[in-house]
């Protein structure tokens, strides 16, 4: 196959690609032209049409993308970076589901360590995953290079971590609790809050169902 | 305090709002002009304008919208809703963790039933909550008058649940399978793809230490 040859500039911009693509395949697009995603993205339309040709995507006039197709190549080539080590911090119930899944879909990508107060001095193992306490944080993740972190701590400590890991090498945080988080310049934060998604697609049905009733 | 009165229109955009100014905070924006969302999210800015004024935000000229005030009274009014009973399909690692959690911080919205494989065809409790085989899916939620459900099965399941669920008085999903499911128009569908938001996020991080080593 060889390795394709993506720009820097057009990589950088495809985890955006890939999240509005999926917006648009929840809610049922199946197509969707340059000019429409240059609307929603603020890109030039010019600069979508050609990083999506670097993807061997080339759109038909008049009929514009197909969301699926792109959505599948983009997976594909989010799966081929290079290793990643990432470290848990919290393993509650969600972090503990995280232990057990480890992303085993995803090559290179895994869980190498975990942290949690409950953990003792010397560590204790999950799943195979090293557990230790917060008091060996910085120690751990620079031990082993750890640029990727998962938060899902209680809201009331996730800043002082936050901050405790902006001293590190740390460069992204998936952030699982609702609080928003001050990071510096060096560290690319992205937050999923599973009862907000839960709680607005709640408001969405329940406010169909007036509707109906009322018409 | 009394009830704000919110038309339905408005309220129906609500979600909406919702997820794109946590898009917005996620990148550090601090304030946001309706026009600025206008183009972002393809509404009219003198809607978004009307809408924030139930909200009794208010923009300022020249300022725009605190992004984090309006946040926070979304979340409030999201919270405000009705009763909502949830089911719970798959309880692997995540749909445990989900069990454990129950959105104990959000009033009104408590899973009150799961389905399991495993489970024996009386049912068997976790956390308080009756498990039952998918045998009595159909079944169980007719009787519990169930509207939302959240799907954590295993990819090859995924699509066939969801044709037994288009069966039922179900009107929402939240989907975290990676499968991309079909669905009726009368079922409203929200797909958050764990894996996908951490490799997104590897890939930006991984591709800003390439530029910084470039230049």
């Amino acid at each position: 196959m060889g390795t394709k040859r993506i720009p820097q500039a057009t990589t950088k911009r495809l985890p955006l690609y890939y999240r509005f693509l999926r917006n648009y395949a929840d809610a049922g697009v199946q197509r969707i032209s340059s000019s429409e995603l240059s609307e929603a993205m603020k890109i030039d339309a010019a600069t979508i049409r050609r990083d999506f040709s670097h993807f061997g995507a080339l759109g038909r006039k008049g009929y514009g993308y197909d969301v699926d197709s792109l959505l599948q190549f983009f997976r594909e080539t989010l799966d081929q970076d290079e290793e990643t080590n990432v470290a848990l911090i919290g393993v509650g119930s969600l972090g503990n589901a995280f232990l057990k899944y480890n992303f085993q879909k995803i090559h290179n990508t895994k869980i190498v360590v975990a942290f949690d107060p409950k953990a003792p001095y010397d560590g204790e193992e999950r799943n195979h995953i090293p557990i230790y306490p917060p008091d060996r944080l910085e120690e751990k993740i620079l031990e082993l290079g750890i640029e990727m972190v998962i938060l899902t701590v209680p809201k009331r400590v996730a800043q002082e971590l936050t901050d405790r890991l902006a001293q590190t090498g740390v460069k992204g945080i998936l952030n699982f609790t609702p609080e928003r988080l001050a990071v510096p310049d060096t560290i690319r934060i992205q937050s999923i809050d599973l009862s907000g998604e839960l709680q607005t697609l709640i408001y969405l049905i329940k406010n169909d169902v007036k509707d109906s009733q009322m018409n």
